[in-house]
């Protein structure tokens, strides 16, 4: 049983969140927001369903947190997200200045990590966090459509 | 007068945009998407007033012009940009690939080109149209929050 209000608590949340995409037939990343150990947005990659590339899970739910907030700013939040930042969203949790982002898989060919820390300066990172399911989403769903 | 479909012509409506911006107290900063000679999007940043630090002027560009086209790529296109975009819309370009950007003033303390050239190898980045009346637009804007 998973412990309430741990990194592994909300990655499966966030996980949860990848699922529902792979169901969708887009790729398998989820992402929630956490504010006070409440999951204040939740979303998935949608990039297919809105013909719209910049419909990455982290985007959505920095949208919707602040939305939910009521403030640009998502101080004092973590965001979990299944798969490494890519540079668009890592500028945008930069502009956001997130408290924390969780992340699960790395993402050698696309994430933001090649070209150093595009953070703000106070936002702490960590990842690793359930990378093994998270990488197993999204192996099962490349080999799906190379098949 | 402007000669039409030029860059200075398209540059000068992204400007107008900015001046939009301006209107709303938002940093003045416009954007518009040409194909085949036509402006198929035209935005204007609006983070204050969504409350969304993604509500950058290439960000609502790309979204409106993807859902004009019903592509998610912008191919055979061209974004005009006031000032030289940040990390999150130089990596909503790259997966855009925009096929070109034309920006006008830089920005040295947020621009993209700190870290280099994030964008699509297929597109073309060309800088400095109509830099003058944009760097003049900023400026009169910080001067006005300044006092």
């Amino acid at each position: 049983m998973l412990e309430l209000y741990t990194d592994d608590f909300f990655m499966n949340e966030a996980l949860k969140e990848a699922r529902y995409a792979m169901e969708e037939g887009e790729i398998p990343v989820g992402a929630v927001v956490v504010s006070n150990n409440r999951i204040i947005a939740r979303s998935h990659n949608q990039t297919e369903a809105l013909t719209d590339v910049t419909a990455h899970a982290e985007m959505l739910a920095i949208t919707s947190a602040a939305n939910h907030l009521g403030s640009k700013y998502l101080h004092q939040c973590t965001l979990y997200v299944t798969l490494e930042p890519c540079v668009m969203c890592a500028g945008a949790l930069y502009w956001s200045q997130v408290s924390r982002i969780v992340f699960a898989a790395s993402d050698e060919k696309s994430g933001f990590s090649r070209f150093g820390n595009l953070f703000h300066p106070k936002t702490q990172v960590m990842k690793g966090i359930k990378e093994t399911e998270a990488s197993a989403l999204l192996k099962t769903f490349f080999k799906g459509l190379r098949e």
